[in-house]
C-alpha cells in the first residue's frame, strides 16, 4: 500500500475547471490503489485580495485577525476539492488545520508547525477514504487560527507527509520540475530527474522560486521524498531526495542566478579586532541579512577595505546605519553599487572533486567577465559580478559543466 | 452595566467602508460603556457567489462541504471587523463559530443551535473586549463546520443575546425598522416603535422580509428584547418585545401582503370522514405546505367543494400529487389559479376587541373586492383576493384601522 501526499498550488486550483482538472490526478492514484492526502492553497490571487483587505482597515493589522481572513482562501477550495472528488465517486472530506489538528506556535503570519494529530487521519487514510486539507493554516495557541507565510502550504504537505508516514509527496505547480538552470536564459537548460535536498537547499536560498528553504528543510529533516511537477502535464517532475538515493553524482547539478543583490565597500577600515562587529552588529539590529564578505589583506596593517551584500531592497536601509554609525566604525569611504548579481554552481559532487571552482573561474575569465567577490560552501561556490554580465555568466557556466542538453 | 448584541447585515457590512462605519456603531455603544457582542455577516453577494462554486463541482452537493466553504464569508468579516475596531483604539477579537462554541445538531445547510459556550466570552465581556462573532456558523457533530440556513446571521445574534443575558439584540440592516405596512405600497406607513413577538412572528410568516419567523420565536422563547434598525442612520428603529411592554395595545398593529400563493379548489369532493387526510396526506409527502383551507358546506350531503392555497412555487407539484391521486381521494374536477394574494391584518389588540373582522370585510366590500378564502388565528386575520386587487385591498386595510400617519 502507497501512501502519497499530493499538494495543489494556487495556479492548478485556480477556478473550478482546474480543480476538477486536479481531482483527476487524485482519482488516477486512487484508481492505483494508493492512500491519498490532498493538500489544496488558494485559488491564485485571492490570498493577496485577502491581505488587500486587512491592510484597509487600519496601519498594522492584528496578525491574528489577518490570519483568520487569510486562511478563508484555502478553506474554500479544500471544501471545493472535497465537492469535485465525490462528484468522481471518490469517498473524501475537507479538513481544516484546527479540525486535524494542526498544532503551531503562536508566531501569527509565519506559524512553525509543532505537531501533527495523525491519529484520526490515519484511520481514515486506512478505511479508503481521501483527506482534503488546507494548506497554509494551522491552529496555534488558544484555539487561534495561525497561518504559515510564504510557501506555507508546501510546508502542510512535507510536514502531513512526514508525520503520516508518507511514501511520497507531490508538489503540483505550474513548472514541470526543477532545471539545470532557468530556461529563459539558458534554452538547453535540462529537468534534472533527482536532485538532493542539499542542493535543493542551495537553489532554494539562492533564487530558485520552485521550493522555499524551510518546506526543503522539513523534508530533509523527516526524510520526505518530495516530487515536484506540473499539474498540467502527465510526464514525471523532479525528485528531491537523500544523497544516497542520488546514485550517479553529478559534480555540478545547476547553476543559479540572484539579481536581488547589492555590494557595500567600506575603503580603509580600521584594521584592528573587534571591527567587524562593530560593523555587522548594527547591521544585524537593523535586520539587515549580510551574505557575501571579503576583507582584503591590510598592506601597511592599519587600515584595510571590506565588501559585503546586502539584499537589494535592504541597501538603503544598511547604508544609512552605516553612515549613521561611521565614527564609531572609523572607516575613510563608502561606496555602493545595486547593479549586481550572485552566480552560483550548485552539486553535491563537488565535495569529492577537486577543480570545480578553477573550471568556473577559467569559463568567466575566458568570456571577460570580472568576478568582484567569491563565496564558498561546502556544494556550491558563488561569485558576484556586475548585473550586465549575469546571462552571459549563466550561460558560460551551463556549457562549462557540461549541463547543456544534447 | 448594559450588555447588548449588535448584528451588521450583508449590506451593512458589504464593503471596505461600510465595515468601518459599522465599527462606529459598535464604538458608540463602548464609549457609552455598553459591554458589545458583534454579530457580522458575510458581504453582500459573497454568500451566493460561494454557493454557486458548490453547484459547479456537482450535482446534490455534500452539505458538510458546502457548509465549509458557505461559511467563509462571515470569517472574513468577523476579522475584517476586529481589525476595524481596533484601529478606532477598541479591544477587540474575532470568534468562530467552532471557536466559542455554538454547538449545534448535524443537519448541515439548516442546522438548528442545540448550546452556546459563554464561559469565556462572558469573561471577556466583563473584561471589556469586545467579542467580534462570524454569523451564520455553528459546530455540529465531530466538529464540522455547520451554517444555519436563510436569516442564520439573525439567529446567531438572537441566540448569543439569550445565552449571554444580553440587555438587547441590535439587528442593523438596510431599512429602518418594522412599518405597519409596505411603504412601497401605502406612503403613509408608519415605523412602529414596539410590535410584540407574536404580531412580527405573525407578520413574518405573512411576508414580512425584515426578520425571519425561526429567529422571531428563539427571540419570544428566550425574551430576548430586539431591535431592528438602520446602519445608515441614526435614528430608533422598531423594538420587538414581549406584550406586558405594550401599554397601548394597537388593535391592528400592520397590515401584511403576499403574492407568493396559488389556490387550488377541488370540486365535488365525496364529503365523508377520511377525504380531507387522503387529500392532505400525499401533499404533505410531496412537501407541500397547505395554508389557508375552506369547505363548504355540502348541499346535497354527497359532494362538497374544498378550496386551499399553497406556495406559488409549489402549484404544479400540487396539481400533480392531486391528479395523481384523483381516483383515490374522489373529486369531479381541480381548478387552479396563481393570480392570487393574501392580505392579512395583525394585532394582539384583536383578542380583546369585537368587530374587527367586520371591519376589514366592510372596507374590502366598499372598494368592491371579493374575499375568496378567509383564514384566522387569534390575532390576525387573513383573505384571499385576486392578485389586482393586492395593493388597492392593503390601502382600504390601512385607512380603515387607523393606521394612515397624519
Amino acid at each position: 500500500m502507497t501512501r502519497i501526499v499530493q499538494k495543489f498550488g494556487g495556479t492548478s486550483v485556480a477556478d473550478v475547471d482546474r480543480i476538477k482538472n486536479a481531482a483527476l490526478k487524485v482519482k488516477a492514484a486512487v484508481d492505483r490503489g494508493d492512500q491519498v492526502v490532498v493538500v489544496v492553497s488558494a485559488m491564485a490571487g485571492v490570498t493577496n485580495s485577502l491581505v488587500d483587505l486587512t491592510q484597509k482597515m487600519g496601519p498594522l493589522p492584528d496578525a491574528r485577525e489577518y490570519d483568520a481572513v487569510v486562511s478563508t482562501g484555502e478553506q474554500v477550495n479544500a471544501g471545493l476539492m472535497a465537492l469535485a472528488l465525490q462528484a468522481l465517486g471518490i469517498q473524501a472530506r475537507s479538513w481544516m488545520g484546527w479540525q486535524i489538528a494542526i498544532q503551531t506556535d503562536g508566531v501569527h503570519g509565519k506559524a512553525r508547525i509543532t505537531g501533527i494529530d495523525t491519529q484520526e487521519l490515519d484511520h481514515r487514510l486506512n478505511g479508503g477514504e481521501v483527506a482534503v486539507v488546507a494548506g497554509f493554516q494551522g491552529m496555534g495557541p488558544r484555539s487561534r487560527i495561525t497561518t504559515l507565510g510564504r510557501g506555507g502550504s508546501d510546508l502542510t504537505a512535507v510536514a502531513l507527509a512526514g508525520a503520516l508516514g508518507a511514501d511520497r509527496c507531490d508538489i503540483y505547480t505550474d513548472v514541470d520540475g526543477v532545471y539545470t538552470t532557468d530556461p529563459r536564459i539558458v534554452p538547453k537548460a535540462r529537468k534534472l530527474n533527482k536532485v538532493t535536498y542539499e542542493e535543493m537547499l542551495e537553489m532554494a536560498s539562492l533564487g530558485s522560486k520552485v521550493l522555499q528553504t524551510r518546506s526543503v528543510e522539513l523534508a530533509m529533516n523527516h526524510k520526505v521524498r518530495v516530487q515536484v511537477l506540473s499539474s498540467f502535464s502527465d510526464v514525471p517532475g523532479t525528485f528531491i531526495v537523500s544523497e544516497d538515493e542520488v546514485v550517479e553524482k553529478q559534480i555540478v547539478s545547476g547553476i543559479s542566478h540572484s539579481r536581488d543583490e547589492a555590494k557595500i565597500t567600506l575603503l580603509r577600515v580600521a584594521d584592528r579586532p573587534g571591527v567587524a562587529a562593530k560593523i555587522f552588529g548594527p547591521l544585524s539590529d537593523a535586520s539587515v541579512n549580510v551574505d557575501m564578505i571579503v576583507q582584503n589583506v591590510s598592506e601597511d596593517g592599519k587600515a584595510t577595505d571590506l565588501t559585503f551584500t546586502v539584499g537589494r531592497a535592504d541597501l538603503d536601509a544598511a547604508v544609512k546605519v552605516l553612515t549613521d554609525n561611521r565614527n564609531d566604525i572609523g572607516y575613510e569611504r563608502l561606496t555602493s553599487d545595486r547593479a549586481v548579481a550572485k552566480v552560483s554552481v550548485v552539486g553535491v559532487g563537488m565535495r569529492s572533486h577537486a577543480g570545480v571552482a578553477q573550471r568556473m573561474f577559467q569559463a568567466l575569465a575566458e568570456k571577460g567577465i570580472n568576478i568582484q567577490v567569491i563565496s564558498t560552501s561546502e556544494i556550491k561556490i558563488s561569485v558576484l559580478v556586475a548585473e550586465d554580465y549575469t546571462e552571459l555568466a549563466v550561460r558560460a557556466l551551463h556549457t562549462a559543466y557540461g549541463l547543456d542538453a544534447e
